[in-house]
């Protein structure tokens, strides 16, 4: 994309009233836009991240068998009714022109048990995966972090409906490694924390958990234990339910760490709480009608996006990981001023970026003929794309491009032809 | 996919309450649920097509240089006030904990436009072009109609900025050209008709039309003047606003004919009403602040399949267009009882499944072991995919399997290294 025709620009003022960081960094770079307290527009940029995300997300979902769906935003009175949750204080109400009670969905229980209810009858229609990415809404009085903490925030849920709990203990450990692939897909690690239900269930609960020093919650962890995939090995805990007494950890007996952190993943094993209250029976084997066993699974996108921000940025912008970067490649033609020197500069940066595209590397390609050298760098680092790939009358004396990468201080030259091959 | 695996069922009998064609058709093949009236579910066949069609779409708004973006649903009332459209019938309106007054997007102007003021300063901005692909909401009394009447609907909508009444006109025929694209690699033969600009615009607007024996509106029109790309050589109408006494086609004196028809687009000329009342202004060329000049661009996705189903079925079930069909095969193992040829038809089948993927092709595979031939056949038929395939102890004495298309009655046997480039 030429940056030229990106109708966003960049600003070097922080919104005054946005105290987060990543609120700041993503409004700066021009990725989102606030309409409101925790209601936010994706621009351009955001968007592609969004989608990244989402695309990432999905595979793993799609892996581990999830069939995706689209249910409704707006849910009718009688399905909360029902499992008495239609008082919950963060859940948005309204009514429509004839009186009929309606509410927004901040999560869909009620919606999913009642459909998948429809569709299986016998222990042989089950299990079933389904998910869904969509937007949800949140009567939230706190909306002060930016999309950690959203109104409206697009999310990803997941609902699993077995036969027996150890059908459900073993899609959920399935569930716990997809969710492990997407973070470090992301570039994040998460760590594995233990709580309890909360509103969902008497259960118990998952929490994917990322460090990082401006976050809400505390999590007391071991070290020794932070190995991806390895969750079970070690021990984390959330501050609320951790005995203040234990300073070693319990399986490995090194010394556990207390660290700020930002949650990024929420999962539950639900039991028959919405399948009994919803009706949502199957026959077992033995000829009896059983509600089904369900867990639940939370991804939040927009959250993710604003965790990724958090811990991955510096004093002068963003740092988005490889996988999730709005383009590959952050193209900047540099001009000395001499016109017919500058008119062969710009000829090689427009090749550099057609070959690449061809070659299916995305690109933006700040060709603003007014910015100043200075205002494409300090542009380019604000942004975040990994690589900056630099072209300017020095660089081609050497039929080069200057290398530099968003998370390094090293410049580098790089020969013309190598450039689609960089392996940064 | 494995048919055995989908969460869904097909059923014979059509809801009781849905008289519409397409939702009596989505519903009895799984393609879609409803949870109340204008509002649905969709379920993994269903997903399928909306993305199939979202694609489609996608392409060819980005064909026109659009960007894609996502504004939120709820919206706070100060936007509606200023342009006075907070008191609109349709729109649905909620408060949060604290009495604060939002709505739910049923349209985006009034979100879009201070957006794009914030960005666009001066003439060299403009023009731009947004869109967003979104759930729309609308407090619709008469939602009897299926996917084609929505009260929750998804919609693309296409936003555009310009210096000059020129520079619009320009793009607002592009944008023609580019939803006949759509209709076409949709499968439908769109008639565009001038229309009113009805609550959004006292400048003018168009609609695009398929006819359907089921469709609410009447078109008037010239049949040499269905050609595509070629809307302004002839002469089509909404009959409101249709001189009754003309009977003769204005440009070819040809006879008019008068059908029913669905609405598929909309789109619309609005001037400056916005860009005035929400101060959006540009610097022009001669110093002086100009309000934009804008154009708005609809298209309803649920609604588009809901239309595609209402033209293309027949008593059996749906006909789903090449392009957006939820997979390109149906694939049908038949057995014949007999276990050791039975287990053969299975191999082969499930080589044939395997195959087909590996090539890129997508394949609905019945592997339902305990539905008869018959079932299965009319499951085909109700899906409505284009191709089905089917493999027998029959079809393999020959090396062949069986093909039929969906929309036609002849049944050939097609050798099985032909399947993958068979061209339907």
């Amino acid at each position: 994309m030429k940056q030229s025709q990106l109708f966003t620009k960049t600003t070097r003022e922080a919104p005054k009233e946005e105290k987060s960081v990543n609120a700041q960094l993503l409004i700066k770079a021009g990725f989102i836009d606030k309409l409101m307290a925790g209601v936010y527009s994706f621009l351009p940029l955001g968007f592609r991240v969004l989608k990244k995300i989402e695309s990432i997300i999905r595979e793993e979902m799609n892996n581990i068998s999830g069939q995706e769906i689209l249910l409704p935003t707006l849910h009718p009175k009688k399905n909360w009714e029902v499992t008495h949750r239609w008082g919950y204080k963060e859940m948005f109400k309204l009514k429509n022109r004839l009186g009929k009670d309606f509410s927004l969905g901040w999560t869909h229980e009620e919606i999913i048990t009642p459909l998948v209810k429809s569709f299986v009858k016998s222990y042989k229609d089950l299990p079933v995966y389904i998910y869904q990415i969509q937007d949800k809404f949140r009567d939230e009085l706190r909306a002060k972090s930016g999309l950690l903490r959203g109104v409206e925030f697009l999310m990803k849920d997941l609902y699993s409906f077995h036969r027996d709990e150890k059908d459900l203990d073993e899609y959920y450990e399935k569930v716990k490694k997809a969710y492990l692939n997407v973070f470090e897909r992301c570039g994040l690690k998460a760590i594995i924390t233990e709580a309890s239900g909360g509103d969902f269930s008497k259960d118990f609960s998952h929490e994917f958990q990322v460090l990082a020093k401006t976050g809400e919650d505390t999590i007391i962890f071991c070290p020794n234990g932070l190995a991806l995939n390895q969750p079970k090995g070690h021990f984390s805990q959330n501050e609320e339910v951790f005995d203040k007494k234990i300073k070693k950890c319990p399986v490995c007996s090194g010394n556990l760490q207390k660290e700020k952190s930002i949650e990024v993943g929420n999962i539950f094993t639900l039991g028959t709480k919405y399948s009994k209250a919803l009706d949502a029976l199957f026959t077992a084997k033995n000829g009896k009608k059983e509600p089904a066993i369900m867990g639940c699974y939370g991804l939040g996108i927009s959250r993710l996006m604003g965790a990724i921000v958090e811990v991955s940025n510096d004093k002068k912008g963003i740092i988005w990981p490889k996988n999730i970067s709005p383009f590959d490649y952050h193209l900047l033609p540099i001009l000395s001023g001499n016109k017919e020197l500058d008119k062969t500069v710009l000829e090689k940066a427009e090749k550099i970026y057609t070959d690449l595209q061809n070659k299916g590397i995305t690109v933006l390609y700040d060709d603003r003929s007014q910015k100043s050298a200075g205002e494409k760098f300090a542009d380019a680092d604000l942004i975040g794309i990994p690589v900056r790939l630099v072209v300017s009358q020095k660089t081609m004396e050497n039929n080069c491009v200057e290398v530099k990468e968003r998370n390094k201080d090293k410049v580098e030259l790089l020969g013309l032809e190598k450039i689609a091959d960089y392996n940064f």
